[in-house]
């Protein structure tokens, strides 16, 4: 296929390396000559407008460090949009915001045009050895469309629904993980401010929830069966959270999300789930969410 | 073994079954009449007061609701540590407080007496299956007296290291499982408010460390090797975050925990520490607690 | 009147000095033999044993630094109430948990003597001076009795109800004000990042409810009437107060209690709040506490 | 002057009367008809459209809800500032990012043109009856200018100091009144809670830095002298706040910015800041913001 390729940072050259060991043609362009002296040397076309780089190809990808810069690329003085080929599909891998790309995938349907929002998991090494993750939102026949390419960059493509599934999903799996990350650190700290040792620690964080993750025990064991009957009471949670949240303060261990997560455990015990089953967090944060039971 | 048990609830009940199937003599006490009845029926001894449970046993074990409790039965009106034969080893199993578990320790041993703190992981169902888990704090000479008992009642025994390292690794193991349970209900809440559908959301979380933890995947990978180059910049972890603490915002779901790592990841650019990889979390939260490097 | 003073340390002794200076007669007791030596040389009698200093007074002071000493005190070893004479009213100033100060009062009344809970405001200095601020609780009777001691050491003297209500009007002042020291501190800080000339903003501030309280100025106005109609939209302090959390994370300022606070307009937006006064919030709290409208 | 203002929603609309009022000509444009019928009712001129509502006008007003709208107005398909009058001062009043502010402004400057972020504060009433006011960024030059009409809109002008500052200390400002609502909604929700007399809890806020502010007490009496030797000590301050924590999980209370607090108090003082005054957050504030001392 013909592709426009926009934006050969870290992530972009990885991919599009990948696209030209697959065969197809693509033309790049970057506001840095570096990068599109290396993208020509790769093997690809440099182009030195983003005018240029949108003509005549099948598919133009976008990987840019924001929503503005997408919206500019494609709307702003350089108008891309409009000197696009009708039909042609515009893939964003960018990390945006989702309200961002359900606009744009709008304005690109009321003009001809097509959009996947076909953000990447994973990193610049995946992005290289053709290993990411596409998490991708729009409409069935346009991915299918795209799937050689997709496939060239990664090693699986998920399609999550219409236009900005794909984005929220990104979004979604990086909230756990980076949040995850200070949790993590946080529980470690602990440990290793008692001298506890580290390997026997792991060891045990690893065979509960706490390390096999509970969508992989307690919720499928529970809530997502609708059974909230108590195996570990949410009342004894909030309390050996408490215990934690002392221990921390004591040791001189901020527990910073540990703190915020007690607060909700509160909420849920005043609406009346304390002595429902430590999952039953998820009917309570639907209801916070306002979402109907 | 002789045994006195403390504590015939929900967990002590099953636990005490699984002592009883191994063929050891247990006496036991709770102030709940209909408990004590059912430890007769059995095949338990039923004694009436905490001064006849511990007379003339190897060991003592106690399973009660709080520090207070456990500190009443041994040095409170009853006395019952005064009553103790001589190297009588008292195991709590309660969740409580690591320095009301030091302090009793150190009481204790001043007594001539030993102890062992052993809370338990898991819930009231392993307890009946003998299937627990023990997080154990003390000597290893002592451990290994207790060990039939503990091996009767669980399924995996792990030493952590003297008194305190017991209580500590349970409180820091359902520390991380409780705040990932608000954690996992709020990045599930992100998606179900947005109508993505859950099963192909929970693959994609499987995939990656939100789901498999950092423990199994980038920290081994990278801090825990003393390895802090960006793989994932840290920056970039902080600038999703947000992104995810707008969608909240704006989608109306309430990210507490989110919020607050938000926070530490931003004193993680103050200090300097941006442009390294997201594990150097660790480290930044070792400073934040005052340890060394 | 004769009092029995039990904890002569930095408040303590600043205590005593008021009530000799008054007129009357002071035991004191502390396990510092320094401080007990200044005591005796101002002019008050020092005791060497807790059963010494609690016998034939008319009210033993307790000013410790935590609840088990408190109760240990008087209930443990010492048994110190059990040497009361009949009627002596116990004053307790240490700033204690309301459940332990609640068990206290009652076992007290169950041996005929009486309990004013009345910890204190303001510091060490306003001590010396006899200007701390004391909020009381127990009964009217009790308090009457005792104010001629409270007026001798402080300026103001609040009954807040019964046992209990002056220990928790104390932890909620002082949970006020200490909180508010951390938004004082981030609000300032995010002005000195930006090179903001410090005193045009507290005037600003001091212009405004965040520097002359919601108590003085927008509750009265509204929620206190029952008027939630919008002066000022929740919805739209839920967007300032994202902007401001933007700013932070751009500036590199932790805004620990904004990034809580913000999920808390969050939540009270899925509870229809968005287009009510922002003073509803105390509303929406009410509710998340489970209290009835 | 000849004023041209847009945005005449529902602060807009209060802000143009008192111009009207004070004798300048204003040219007005809203998106509503409504609005701008309205508009000529009290004596404008009604424009319909953008362009024309900026020409030979001396100063531009916009009052509109986010960035993207002024800087579409200015900027985008409309670029208004192309067809201002040089020397054409912009005063936006909207609330906005700081950084869109700021390039704003060096946008403006280029093409020969001035500006002033003046944000107002108060509400909708205080716009109707002239008393807002007006917070500062910009030249002084050009503000002397505008001074009659802010005089004329306002009761108080700030200069907060150059094009960023108004916005900046109107976001800080916000910042710290709207969280200040939570934090005042959770402790009045402590009392409500356990019963108290809820008008004696407030004359006690009311006598503490609680409800009097620590920019009014603690900070100029401590810290802002420089001194941090103690009269409340941190360490303190975090046991009370840790106890208020405790009540707040036991009644059922949640105390969302006071379990943050609590954890920028441990970061106080595993950083050595235990022993310091309270008003030392402050500083810590700001090395945790990464700011020199």
């Amino acid at each position: 296929m013909n592709v426009g390729f926009i934006g050969l940072g870290m992530m972009g050259e990885g991919m599009v390396s990948n696209l030209l060991k697959a065969g197809h043609t693509v033309k790049g362009y970057d506001i840095s000559a570096a990068a599109l002296e290396r993208h020509a040397k790769a093997g690809g076309i440099a182009t030195k407008s983003i005018q240029e780089v949108v003509k005549d190809v099948d598919v133009v990808m976008t990987m840019l460090p924001t929503g503005a810069h997408v919206e500019s690329v494609l709307f702003g003085k350089d108008n891309a949009a409009a000197l696009m080929k009708p039909g042609t599909i515009v893939i964003d891998s960018s990390t945006i915001l989702p309200k961002t790309t359900e606009s744009i995938a709008s304005r690109l349907k009321e003009m001809g045009l097509a959009m996947l929002d076909a953000p990447v998991g994973r990193t610049s090494d995946h992005a290289w050895s053709g290993t990411l993750i596409f998490m991708v939102g729009g409409d069935a026949a346009h991915l299918e469309k795209a799937r050689p390419l997709l496939e060239a960059m990664g090693e699986v493509v998920y399609h999550c629904g219409s236009n900005g599934a794909g984005i929220r999903s990104k979004i979604i799996n990086n909230y756990m993980s980076i949040v995850l990350n200070v949790l993590t650190a946080e529980a470690l700290t602990l440990g290793d401010k008692a001298n506890l040792d580290r390997e026997t620690l792991i060891k045990i964080l690893m065979g509960t929830p706490a390390g096999r993750s509970h969508l992989a025990t307690s919720y499928p064991a529970k809530v997502f069966k609708g059974d909230i009957s108590p195996v570990f009471m949410l009342d004894l949670a909030a309390k050996d959270l408490g215990l934690a949240i002392q221990v921390g303060a004591t040791d001189g261990v901020p527990l910073a999300t540990g703190a915020a997560a007690l607060q909700v455990y509160t909420t849920a015990q005043t609406h009346g789930r304390g002595r429902e089953d430590w999952t039953a967090m998820l009917v309570h944060m639907h209801e916070l969410a306002g979402l109907k039971k």
